[in-house]
């Protein structure tokens, strides 16, 4: 089960520090979304993910691929491949949190996500003062809502 | 993990009572072969099966799809679809033969399938004299590699 919080966060309010942190280029794409079928590059590691319908709460699978495989997959994907970099940030109470700077058609949008090992601890959760508008029960901050078709207000709203 | 020995039955050794048993249809296409990545319609019930690389066990993930999302995958399939009527026929020591009669391009072949707790059980495991030849070390008897072409010796083979 994954049990996760999503914010908009401001290209003005971001960490001073950022590049200090570790980070991962991802690629990632979508057979399907609704139960989500994805396909991921993180750096040289390649997977194949399931997750359930659901918004704060979804069960997840992540299987491994090969490099050949994800190459195969990918024609598959419908609409367009999400690129961004994700920088992982110590969080207060042993949490981090994933901060997704997108590229290509999402050059812009900036989304953190964190993950709780319990609904309870989701909700009791208090967002630093970084952190900008709560969308974890808008889908349309779904990675699988924004491969399906580029929308031009997301940068508008978003890189302010 | 899934751990099955696979073997050919001849037409004319089949059991003469098969249409007493349980019958399920099986539609299903593979949208990647190393790993799988199967799609399956059983029925009324639809799955995306991932499975990883190996002949007698493999890790096996099966996950529920709609029938929107089994028919939004399936022009993605590689291949032909393979179309099989699976008979569940029980066996000794509470096991359970999955006999595999094909349609479609690959109408007239037979595959018995069993599915055993241990490779120590699988390996311990005396056939019933009706099965044919054991090909459970072939991959040319996976499913996914006769989805990839269709290959007419199959049936030459095997409507004896």
């Amino acid at each position: 089960m994954e049990i996760e919080r999503k914010f908009l966060i401001r290209k003005d309010d971001l960490p001073q520090d950022l590049a200090s942190y570790p980070c991962h280029r991802i690629e990632q794409g979508y057979l399907c979304t609704s139960p989500v079928v994805r396909i991921r590059r993180q750096d040289d590691d390649y997977f194949l993910t399931y997750k359930s319908r659901g918004l704060m709460s979804r069960e997840e699978y992540n299987l491994p691929l090969t490099a050949e495989a994800y190459e195969h997959l990918k024609p598959k994907a419908d609409g367009i491949l999400i690129t961004k970099d994700r920088y992982v940030i110590p969080e207060k109470d042993g949490l981090f949190i994933e901060l997704d700077v997108f590229h290509g058609e999402y050059e812009g949008v900036l989304l953190a996500e964190v993950e709780f090992p319990t609904e309870e601890a989701a909700n009791a959760y208090t967002a630093p003062d970084w952190f900008g508008e709560d969308v974890t029960y808008s889908t349309r901050y779904h990675n699988s809502t924004m491969s399906q078709s580029w929308q031009s207000d997301y940068c508008s709203l978003h890189s302010q």
